[in-house]
């Protein structure tokens, strides 16, 4: 879900990243309100292979609001559409709910869907979700996001409609009314794949809902579960690192104090320019601690940044090392004292580890010589109104489970935000009245079928998803090494046989929707 | 649903009937568009035994546009509440999906919920569709319904999310998060229901949708099936019948052709003024016929008019008798000719046949002296609105089959008038793209559960709607000699075992989803 937009174009040696102060609130009030890093909506790095994929670039006339019947406008909706190896008027429809950002992007990191799609005989299909990448209503970005009553229409439900609206014109344009879809989605677009399925079985026979947190709203979970699991993938590699990082903010607020110190904290963490709070660098901080979990793949990857396999080992091996100058004295001093809230000769060493630590995150390459705080580069807000209307997910951050700074959630100074800066109320019942959440075992145990939600426990997005199975056929697959929906990209030579095994138990289970499908077609249409 | 509204309320022994110059259209282009006379929508006669029915009458504030974010109006939805019988925090809510129309007549008319409502310790709720009775948006009828900016609310979708967050404040509000909901519904009622339990599964357990012609849009059945369904209610009584009928058009027509002739039909069927068109005489039979066929129920009721059991069978009894004036030749005469195309003599004979028969359903207590038509005696026009944007449902009458004037749906006029008299143009798409239809046996085989689709044959809605088994749990219920949903009508002394087998039937099915929910509740949260 856009709430970062990360760019790692290297520009002259010098890494533009999001500036993450709306991250993280700690305990004071948010500066602005609570968002919440999806890597999905992070614009891919230009350096990062391509994947060799083809299709056609396409626009659907969407209508701006399905759900009224006064004159609305309509709007360009971009598709991209493949049928090369569609068996023409029978191959089963993929398609991906596009989410929250460029569809060029998701059709890039969803390798999982152009390799089966040949075997399946399978047209491939990636509508961009609307308000995002070219699909913009009002003509332009900027009207579409001047205010509330042009972003109004951006939401779970209308975007819904707009896929069935659209897979309803490709099945009639392409005489494909017997074709079974199967619906895809990493991230917000699993929620949206998944929210697909059970509202319109008429349209699609079933989805793969990859980490997809539909349980993230009001008090289904518990509101500290995204940064505890954030926490314990630190904690896991080492205890040392995660107390190392959960005794560095103290450390950061009581340097920021003054000038001299934020300009050591500039200093410390490489920023070109000096920092004008601590709140940068926490955010910027927390952002990467998020991603981090988020990204954690047992290979090398470069899905969010070029990162080793593994990211949050080497991060915590970093930072326990600590930098090459700190003595092999203070190293053993700090390995006996880590676990008594010990912080480090002045301060210092503790910061200058966080650096070694992040800098796996934000310069793996080393290309970078200084790093620079760039608010929203492109300009890509939209998730920010989802999250202050509909997508609202309460989250803490636990005194005692968290490495983060405590913080609890406020909702009514997010309320507030939220009405400052989109002049909008949040509705935090509308996604549960909607699509249901509360005692979803009991709702879609004898409701429902074809829907797998698969989920790494490593990604902190899986404590908001669904991890047991609700039904025979609504499934959930759990991979304890697993991180933000990892089964959807493309397969590497690196695939722990606990993905390679994911990913057949998935195709296997599609093959079987599709079989199923095509033997009550029969039946029904021989009764 | 709303085309007619129908008052019985005595004037002076003047009945005044709704002109129904908008039904059918005939040979040639519609004057306004069809309208679908749904009963259910008709006002009910005053003069009829009310139920001894107890509630609450309450409102609650609704948005009026809950698909988009920015600031819309709120407005009062009524609701009728009976907790009486309720047991607190466990028992069932049976829940009245409101259709088109004041919701105190459709509590009136619902009888079964009410005898069922003490057996299953259940609450019971009616809830008031928007737009309708008391719950206006805008502050009044008048403004609710100026224009299409302002009807434009007016729909399935934002319907249903009324409900749909009204239950969730309820359940919160009497603290019964653990009690089953039921929902109930006749005709556009029933759709309501069968729908919401489709797109709220996490909102209500089941869904007894009687005479809910969810199929009746598209090409999904023939566009002749309402009125040959119809025709046959009166084919199946008497040929003969059936045949002055169909021959009573022309006589009509060449009749209305001149002053003289209207004059002479305005005596013949006793209207209080003349006659302006044969079109106005035209819609009153057209609608007395399909009226009659949905209220043919096998004993003496006043669901819209005070009638006779098989009042079908009263009808062509009239018809073929003809006027006591009819002399024996002549009757002997017309018996051997019925089926050789004879009009009468000099078509005056078939007219005051006609006349003795539609008598039956616009004056079976004999107290009306003449009649009169009123074209909107309570500006209830929101079901138009509803058959101009979503609920486009095409009805063509057969040359072959029919006993109506011969008319060929036609789309464009359809399209037009509604551009005319609304300024919107119709999405006939609409609601197979958001609730399917097409192939709902395929789409329903192994999604969803817990749905009665329950018809009477007799019913010209019938046609539209379910009338086999999809699943074991989404069940066709089909009654031969069943009308328009008379199962949701209070028990009588008179009613047929097939009838008491119907409801025994469904309350069984009730009962089965409600233990199956508690016993559901066990597993889960024994997990």
């Amino acid at each position: 879900m856009a709430t970062k937009i990360f760019t790692t174009t290297l520009i002259s040696l010098i890494i533009i990243i999001s500036s993450s102060h709306q991250l993280l609130a700690l305990n004071h009030t948010p500066k602005f309100f609570r968002k919440f890093p999806f890597p999905s909506s992070a614009k891919s790095s230009q350096s990062q292979p391509q994947l060799d994929i083809h299709y056609e670039t396409k626009f659907f006339q969407q209508r701006l609001n399905h759900f009224s019947f006064f004159k609305t406008p309509m709007f360009p909706q971009r598709y991209l559409i493949n049928t090369e190896n569609w068996v023409v008027g029978s191959g089963p429809i993929f398609l991906y709910c596009g989410n929250e950002g460029d569809i060029v992007w998701f059709a890039q990191n969803t390798g999982f869907i152009w390799e089966i799609a040949p075997k399946f005989g399978a047209m491939v299909v990636f509508p961009e979700h609307r308000y995002y990448g070219e699909s913009v209503p009002f003509g332009s970005k900027e009207e579409a996001y001047k205010n509330a009553s042009t972003l109004g229409y951006l939401n779970a439900q209308q975007a819904l409609f707009d896929f069935a609206v659209l897979v309803t014109d490709l099945k009639r344009n392409y005489s494909a009314n017997a074709c079974p879809v199967v619906l895809f989605g990493g991230s917000y677009g699993g929620m949206l794949a998944a929210w697909m399925r059970l509202k319109y079985p008429h349209i699609a026979i079933g989805a793969l809902a990859s980490s997809a947190p539909i349980l993230q709203f009001e008090d289904i979970v518990p509101p500290e579960t995204f940064y505890d699991i954030v926490s314990n993938g630190f904690k896991r590699e080492s205890s040392s690192c995660f107390n190392y990082i959960k005794q560095s903010w103290d450390v950061i607020e009581s340097k920021g104090q003054t000038s001299d110190g934020l300009e050591l904290l500039t200093k410390t963490f490489r920023f070109c320019q000096k920092l004008k709070s601590t709140e940068d660098l926490r955010d910027w901080l927390e952002s990467a601690y998020s991603y981090l979990a988020m990204v954690n793949y047992p290979y090398p990857s470069e899905f969010l940044m070029p990162l080793p396999g593994h990211p949050i080992k080497e991060v915590c091996r970093r930072i326990d090392k600590g930098p090459a100058g700190t003595s092999i004295l203070e190293r053993i001093f700090e390995g006996v004292n880590v676990n008594y809230n010990y912080k480090g000769p002045a301060g210092t060493s503790i910061l200058e580890r966080i650096y070694e630590g992040v800098n796996v995150y934000y310069n793996y390459t080393g290309e970078a010589k200084c790093f620079e705080l760039d608010d929203d580069p492109h300009g890509l807000s939209g998730w920010n109104f989802q999250a202050c209307t509909e997508m609202v997910m309460p989250m803490s951050s636990s005194r005692k489970s968290s490495m983060f700074p405590p913080y609890e959630y406020n909702y009514s100074s997010f309320q507030e935000d939220c009405l400052k800066n989109f002049g909008v109320k949040p509705r935090p019942k509308q996604i549960t009245t909607v699509f249901g959440g509360h005692n979803i075992h009991l709702a879609l145990r004898k409701f429902g079928s074809n829907i797998i939600f698969s989920n790494g426990l490593l990604d902190p997005w899986s404590g908001g998803s669904v991890l047991q199975n609700i039904s025979e056929s609504i499934v959930s697959l759990v991979t304890e090494e697993g991180a933000h929906h990892i089964d959807l990209r493309a397969s590497t030579e690196n695939d722990p046989d606990w993905l390679v095994e994911q990913r057949a138990t998935e195709v296997k289970l599609i093959q079987g929707w599709i079989s199923d499908y095509y033997q009550n077609y029969k039946v029904v249409f021989d009764m």
